[in-house]
């Protein structure tokens, strides 16, 4: 009979996390202030996040301990298990392999807690009192509610708008959780209250969320901000899953050929893929693909530049050189919510300029085909943003039925779309757009960049 | 480091489903007819039923093997983890050590597929073309989707009107998984049909939802009807629940003292129970206790009447001697609407008259006091219904605390609420509702029990 699930016990649960700074062809550049531009200094960032983050996110050391009481939270849920899709390759026709490292059993329903637990500790221990952070549609917000639960901090959560009027459920879960959860634009701070003041009925917007977010952090006494994507030591905290998945991946007698996750940030793919790619870079797996996969309406790595930007859209956090589609781009409104980031992890951008890593975009419709196809084979209802990753699955799978190969494929299955079943509802009404990003639009937003010499 | 979890191989998933029949002191009553009121015949229940489900109703056999096939589709989550709530444990500073089933990881986040996939499998072998069948809050009705789906079978779900309209995540799954669901009453049966008629406005009720169901499967050549509760066969095919725990416990070293589960019809607990209360019934573990928890909205157990009656409202199903408040009794609105059930499953209600297992009931407002504190110590939000489950466990572990006692306490976690967040929304405004019943009106209903000497 055929195996599904593999999985790890809690005693075999990584020790270490995998830093791939040390092993890099080329380091991502350095971070620049964002008003002075300069190169930004350690004590730059130390009002903003807890010290020990800011040591790992430039650290040289390849591996750095999980603190036991981090690992011992992640336990709540980890090892996730590995999947392997058998059900949906019979579907397919595929001679494909098909697996799936299943990042849906975490409370929250995604891969955000990993880092969550690990920055809530560290907050911790520096005798931080809360942490203010943003959300879109709330998969971050309610993974930082619920770490900051398990070690006595308070939160305080910028909701967009938008999203806290149409995902009450997202809300909701937060405040289970002792989330304290606002909209925003709020009258809590002053950011807030001049955007309200120029415009009391805007839908708010992930820029005037972070801003909001990093003003109540900044100017609270013993309170800092937490970010769930994007910077190198989130990317790191992930590599939890690449590190299980590639002792399941061995217990399933199996080794990746292709590599695929959806990227917003990039910080369920890289958690994934980067304990994998290091195998790449040495060259004793040239030949692996490593497929990241983003959304037509937010194309950074497929339509952005490489240049230096800012990662927010009010210009207030610092400036990364990553791939771009401008820090006051507007996204069309699709319902992939985490996918509708300009920039990108540096250290992806990095590894794709030096050519181990590709990237490709979709459309929503597809990704909802592919969604229901695996819904009804597979049983699990994804997030939007991991149907993007399944569409890329679908596509290689079939391939592999063309040319005959048994090519074997990994993905991240980053979370459940429990709270998203407003998205299903619009796909079966055949009420979805797809929307055609006209390349003036990139151009405009790309004209506002920082200058700086690349 | 405390272990949190404990996962069976999937090798080691039972092979036979348990059936207690044989092993009870006293049997349960047979069926009777709904209109005549007579012993009720297998060949009555073939016109409804699957004929292998009939046999497994009255088998006497202990061991009942589960075919490949439903074996092959349970292992899409199952064998489900054990999980030991050690941090729960330590917020209610209790010495109890407390242990549960986490049924949330099947697709439709549920108990309720281990007996639709059986259901759907036994059809399917015998030429049946579709199921129908209904759901109120829909845990049953997108389990049944979900399982028609991998059996190739069409599906009709009446989903009672009310829920349709308030609960549309639930309806938007099963569509995702390819159900086909129309709010209840509907045009499409004369049952429906004649009710909207006299009441074009009504909310609808579970009774008129399976009123429509049976008339819509008998009446449709190939089609049978599917049932989520209540009866022998559906506790048979939830045993698997208690059969994997029995060895997960043996894996902690454990064996519990108390077992904990909430009931409606009673298939999610006597699927944890059943395989352990033969412990009991032999004289292995006599002082074992075995509470079920039910809502003070629809206290059959603990305030209803050991009789004979109709398990539905229009009385056109069969007639079971079970606890019952009355066939046409209307629950108060509670957010728990799988409890808000008339009767019992009649092997429980037969094993508690025999002394084996005990009842309690509660308000609403604690039991989502307990919810709260559950996902702030363990993390998963769960469902109103397995929330009344959490507030007995809490009761007997702060129990143990006032005595001193390490008892062992295990309950049978057995669905996720990421669907009903609305009522955890209600508990944070202070807006849920305790419901006083009075024993007047369930005296009322009981004098419409049918005339069957006992």
């Amino acid at each position: 009979m055929t195996q599904y699930k593999y999985f790890l016990p809690e005693k075999d649960m990584p020790t270490h996390w995998y830093n791939i700074l040390p092993d890099m062809k080329t380091p991502p550049p350095p971070y620049r202030h964002p008003i002075t531009l300069e190169l930004m200094t350690p004590a730059d960032l130390a009002t903003v996040f807890p010290q020990a983050l800011i040591e790992q996110e430039s650290s040289q050391e390849r591996w750095i301990e999980i603190p036991d009481e981090v690992r011992d939270a992640l336990k709540m849920w980890r090892p996730s298990p590995l999947y392997r899709a058998a059900r949906w390759e019979k579907a397919l026709d595929t001679p494909a392999k098909i697996y799936y490292k299943w990042e849906g059993v975490s409370p929250p329903g995604s891969h955000k807690p990993n880092t969550a637990i690990a920055q809530c500790y560290y907050a911790k221990q520096e005798g931080v009192k809360g942490l203010a952070t943003e959300t879109g549609a709330g998969q971050w917000g309610s993974a930082l509610s619920f770490a900051t639960q398990l070690f006595g901090l308070e939160i305080k959560v910028f909701m967009v708008r938008i999203s806290y009027d149409q995902k009450p459920y997202r809300r909701i879960a937060m405040e289970t959780w002792g989330g304290n959860v606002v909209p925003s634009p709020s009258p809590e701070t002053n950011a807030g209250r001049a955007i309200l003041e120029a415009n009391p009925h805007t839908s708010g917007s992930l820029g005037m969320a972070i801003s909001e977010a990093i003003e109540y952090a900044v100017t609270r006494e013993g309170w800092k901000y937490a970010l769930g994507s994007v910077v190198n030591f989130v990317m790191l905290h992930q590599t939890v899953i690449g590190l299980e998945a590639r002792k399941q991946m061995e217990m399933a007698d199996a080794y990746p050929d292709i590599l695929i996750g959806c990227v917003g940030g990039g910080s369920n793919f890289a958690g994934l893929f980067l304990p994998f790619v290091k195998d790449k870079i040495s060259g004793a797996k040239s030949d692996m693909r490593v497929i990241n996969v983003e959304s037509t309406a937010c194309p950074s790595l497929t339509r952005g530049k490489y240049a230096y930007d800012w990662g927010d859209t009010a210009k207030t956090g610092p400036v990364a050189k990553m791939h771009t589609v401008g820090h006051d781009f507007v996204p069309a409104p699709v319902h992939a919510g985490g996918l509708r980031y300009h920039g990108m992890s540096p250290i992806i951008c990095r590894l794709m300029e030096d050519g181990y890593v590709e990237a490709r975009a979709y459309h929503q419709n597809e990704i909802f085909e592919a969604a229901h196809s695996f819904a009804r084979s597979e049983g699990f209802i994804v997030a939007p943003e991991t149907a993007h990753a399944l569409q890329a699955v679908r596509e290689e799978a079939l391939a592999c039925k063309e040319s005959g190969e048994e090519k074997t494929i990994l993905f991240n299955c980053s979370g459940h779309g429990h709270f998203d079943l407003a998205s299903y509802d619009a796909y079966h009404r055949q009420e979805l757009q797809d929307y055609d990003l006209e390349d003036e639009k990139i151009q405009q937003s790309l004209k506002r960049l920082p200058n700086i010499p690349v």
